[in-house]
């Protein structure tokens, strides 16, 4: 199975939401298109699909976690948009498709991004929120802002502008992902198991530490995918990281050794779900298919 | 009194706040400097003057009306730091000192403005907030996001962008000032208030009412300090927005026209504090003292 197939439901729910609420939300017709262009235009709902995943494992409130995970994908959106910019990684290419400054113009990409992540603490806010508990909603507004802040995923890209064309250490490598992919991959965790039932919250270490070994997994597959894979699958030139003079871990681990500790990371993945008293066969698949995607 | 003098212990208050916050909430030296940078060098603190002064007449608790101020005063600067970018209006100079992209540099301006939205929610999400049930803060994190996003000040900055170098209409201008400056104005008043007592919730609509023809007052009177006040108290090159092709109040109305304009709007604002049970006197001299400023 594909990691679009299996998302496919995931992706269809979420969409069809987001698209709702860019509409009720924005009163600027070319400021709502970008927004839609950043978020709309594919992607594989990866962190929407592990929060719904959770919050079901963990017999969440299925509206709550549609909202939350509509948001933490606008949080996603908002950060490509702007990681694409001139002044940040200059792309012009994401999923096949012209980058939203490409499409539209830099200050209208500016603003989508700022208005993407807005419209997520937005929509995160509006009380009430299926049955949950206002401080329930609280602790997933907060989550998601610290995963995605100046101690979360901003600061991850300030590390990776900071690195760029230096040579960095493993250790430096992963501190860098852990925070520019890794907290929001985390939070979507987080947030999954805000959504359900109390008795789930004691298992949340459990589940956030299967999200950071499947998000720097995810990461050691993408650049093992930017050398082996092909350009037309992957929708951005393959090579384009090594072009762009960014340390990978290929290139400080080889294939074979990125291989094998993408490996090891999925093993931990699966070994962190062990003592989890719910069913989380789901998320051994998602870990599989994700894992061993070839795009 | 000048708007500095009046405002002077706020800003400290507020400052103080907020510097601690900078240091608790990062992990990567250079972009707290640039966060730093576009916070904490100078500002009147409107913003967080009117929240908080309207919290203390609402008898609100004080510890949320400070986080608050914070907060709004975070996306009051994040906002100041984009406008500034070159896709954007391209300004070097603000407030007599270099914009962020140039202390900096335009990726870590991007970035830092990024990172200042995020930690206004992150703030003011954080509970317990002083005394405030869970309910009343997502109001407030609701109402600070509903003004700052797609249908409130990133809207009108879409407007701005697309009205540059376009003769608009009277109409048109109130329009996007009232929301490129007044949402976010207006949020004081109703964050303010929601800080307040039970009872206090009943008058929102007129603290609000306050702060829309304050904030559009204000606009009027840049407008009008643009063509007639001078470059070294401004802090920016007077004359800036003709230069930049701006549609203004002076340009529609006439030096004396947009000043019979701003009185009007004094008057109004006045007129909706008359029926508040709570003494508004400090409102009064703000709005006296905001719209006589000479800078």
């Amino acid at each position: 199975m594909s990691i679009n197939a299996l998302t496919a439901d995931v992706r269809e729910q979420v969409d069809a939401f987001l698209k709702q609420q860019l509409a009720r939300h924005s009163i600027n017709e070319t400021l709502r298109r970008a927004m839609e262009h950043g978020v709309l235009l594919g992607g594989k709902r990866v962190r929407p699909y592990l929060l719904m995943t959770i919050a079901e494992i963990c017999r969440g409130d299925k509206q709550a976690a549609l909202t939350a995970a509509g948001a933490i994908e606008l949080i996603h959106a908002y950060s490509l948009i702007h990681d694409d910019l001139p002044a940040m990684d200059n792309d012009e290419l994401r999923r096949g498709q012209p980058t939203c400054h490409i499409a539209f113009d830099e200050a209208t990409a500016i603003l989508a991004g700022d208005s993407l992540q807005t419209l997520a603490f937005e929509l995160l806010s509006e009380w009430p929120l299926g049955g949950l508990k206002a401080e329930r909603q609280l602790s997933m507004v907060n989550a998601l802002a610290r995963a995605s802040g100046s101690a979360g995923m901003c600061a991850g890209q300030a590390i990776d502008l900071q690195a760029t064309g230096q040579q960095v250490s493993e250790h430096e490598l992963e501190h860098m992902h852990r925070h520019k992919t890794g907290a929001l991959i985390e939070a979507a965790a987080t947030i999954g198991v805000l959504c359900g039932e109390e008795e789930a919250l004691k298992w949340q270490p459990h589940f956030e530490e299967f999200a950071t070994h499947l998000g720097l997994a995810f990461q050691v597959q993408d650049d093992i995918l930017d050398v082996i894979g092909n350009t037309e699958l992957l929708g951005k030139p393959q090579g384009s990281d090594t072009a762009a003079d960014k340390s990978t871990y290929v290139q400080l681990l080889g294939v074979e050794g990125a291989q094998k500790y993408l490996s090891s990371l999925h093993e931990k993945a699966l070994l962190s779900l062990a003592d989890i008293p719910y069913n989380t066969a789901k998320l051994e698949q998602f870990s599989d298919v994700l894992l061993k995607r070839d795009h």
